[in-house]
């Protein structure tokens, strides 16, 4: 053990756009001793997630934001490698958020034991972790999805998107996904899709039209910006707008751009609404185990998108802003 | 019969930013002959609001546009002065959407009796009649407003505001308006609001920071704009935005600017959501009959801004928009 290090990502300065080399320090530490009631995890693999982003700013939102210094703020999957904790054994898997480094003490009351027999480890990151949770609730908690209305989901070939898409089409809804550059919408046509809308190649609120003639029973909002408002246009009557995420702002330099379009909800007697996953925790396990039954059947495909070595952390997490990821992206760090 | 005539305004253009002269045109017509099964009504009160703008203009809405040539679309009270419906009898009082002019028939489907014994006439175009239905079910049913939360209102010193703002205080809640001037704030004190903020005075969001100390859980927002962003930015967690109109962009002749805090609603997991009144008519009578009742407990004053004369009418829908009414504004024709 004496000759283990722990390698740690620091948040050094509160970025302005963009998150830069010099936002970050790298610090080496000694692996932590557990103490008392303390399982030592080794991480094995860290969520990359644009919530990160907002964490980063020095703002009142719905969790503490890091503090400069601090070790990033990241969900892990790690491995007990040494516990003092009667809930915990040594190779033990776990879920928790052990953040951007090698190692962390815990005194288990944020982790989760995961069945590595159930789902390869990196599911449990996405599909069967926050990522699906996330999808989950969005779509069927705030948004109401019903069987036979219209779903648009944006920033759909990213972790949340995927699988918002795909069990929306599991509940019987159609299904239109919107995401950048034909590969991607290749890859939601292959999933089951209806519909994809590459936004690159031309107007959204034209394509919007053409695939949905019905109007948009539940769109389910990760970008903002222009695409936000595209859709507001097509808003079928008592529309539910969910705001999960809104990427295209994160990194603005400029204030965020309000949607032009929101007079649509009066029109259409809809509304829009934004949701933090964790506020549905009592409900976890049971639509854990609803995604894990859709996966088994091979209904729901989950992807990930790993990217190997704690180093390349800085630089990994900006393939979430440059829209550069498949799926759910994260680090392999052991 | 034969010596009067029906005088009417008619939509001559649709207007670009605020309604000119120019925009309408004055028609006189013989007053029309009720045919079987109709009624002929005088017209004596006719209602202006700010969603009469948004009739003008020839767009996907809840309601068709109206059309060129056509009589202006408007709430009216008026009296039955000949029937061929057994439903009514001359001399009854009727509520319903006449138009801007002096005299129309009617099959009667559109007409509901009001009773003068209850409360004057102009009251049921105003706070027992559209304006104090959207007022109620705005704020219970879009907005669920519920004791000891904490209820702002804008344009609070309109129409539909005064009576937000009192049925919000009737059921315990603590109420905040914002309205334009030193005069309309006195009056929301006099009113009971437990704090008025002028618009034009001073920074809203600090005033919203002092006044609403747990934030704001119901937010009715009849203006859109600076306030609404102000707003957003002071919610409660699982608060309600409750979009009810947006006067400062109805006559904008540039895009609508979209509220640039929307991602307060993530934060805070809240909801914005728009409603139209029409919808809740099954509903109606109740609620007039709860309103009535505040109304006769001296605890509802209902404000009534009366102009007189059909002439006046272009003149008088702009006070709307210059927020020049206080209280219910309406036209007295005869």
């Amino acid at each position: 053990m004496s000759e283990r290090s722990n390698r740690q990502f620091r948040l050094a300065a509160r970025p302005v756009g963009l998150p830069k080399a010099t936002d970050w320090e790298l610090t080496t530490q000694p692996v932590p001793q557990p103490g008392d009631g303390e399982v030592l995890v080794q991480v094995l693999y860290i969520s990359l997630d644009p919530a990160m982003r907002g964490w980063m700013n020095d703002a009142r939102s719905y969790i503490e934001p890091v503090k400069l210094g601090e070790v990033m703020r990241a969900g892990t999957v790690g491995k007990v490698i040494e516990s003092k904790n009667p809930r915990f054994a040594a190779g033990d898997f776990v879920i928790g958020g052990q953040g951007v480094q090698l190692y962390a003490s815990s005194d288990g009351r944020d982790l989760r034991k995961v069945d590595p027999a159930i789902a390869p480890l990196p599911t449990f990151l996405g599909g069967l972790g926050m990522t699906g949770l996330t999808a989950y609730f969005g779509l069927f908690e705030v948004g109401q999805a019903k069987e036979g209305e219209t779903v648009v989901v944006s920033g759909a070939a990213g972790a949340v998107g995927l699988v918002v898409g795909q069990i929306a089409k599991i509940r019987g809804c159609r299904t239109v996904g919107i995401a950048g550059g034909p590969a991607k919408c290749a890859y939601l046509k292959e999933l089951g899709f209806d519909a994809a809308i590459d936004y690159k190649a031309g107007d959204v609120g034209k394509a919007l039209r053409e695939h949905c003639p019905k109007g948009i029973d539940v769109y389910f909002d990760n970008v903002g910006g222009d695409i936000l408002d595209a859709a507001l246009t097509r808003l079928a009557p008592h529309a539910r707008v969910v705001i999960c995420g809104a990427i295209s702002q994160y990194n603005a330099t400029a204030p965020v751009r309000g949607p032009s379009n929101y007079l649509s909800l009066l029109v259409n007697r809809a509304r829009m609404e934004g949701f933090v996953v964790f506020d549905y925790r009592d409900k976890y396990d049971a639509a854990i185990r609803e995604l894990a039954g859709w996966r088994a059947a091979g209904k729901l495909h989950l992807k990930e998108d790993i990217v190997e070595g704690l180093d390349a952390f800085p630089d990994a997490l900006l393939k979430l802003f440059r829209g550069e990821n498949t799926g759910k992206l994260m680090l392999k760090v052991a």
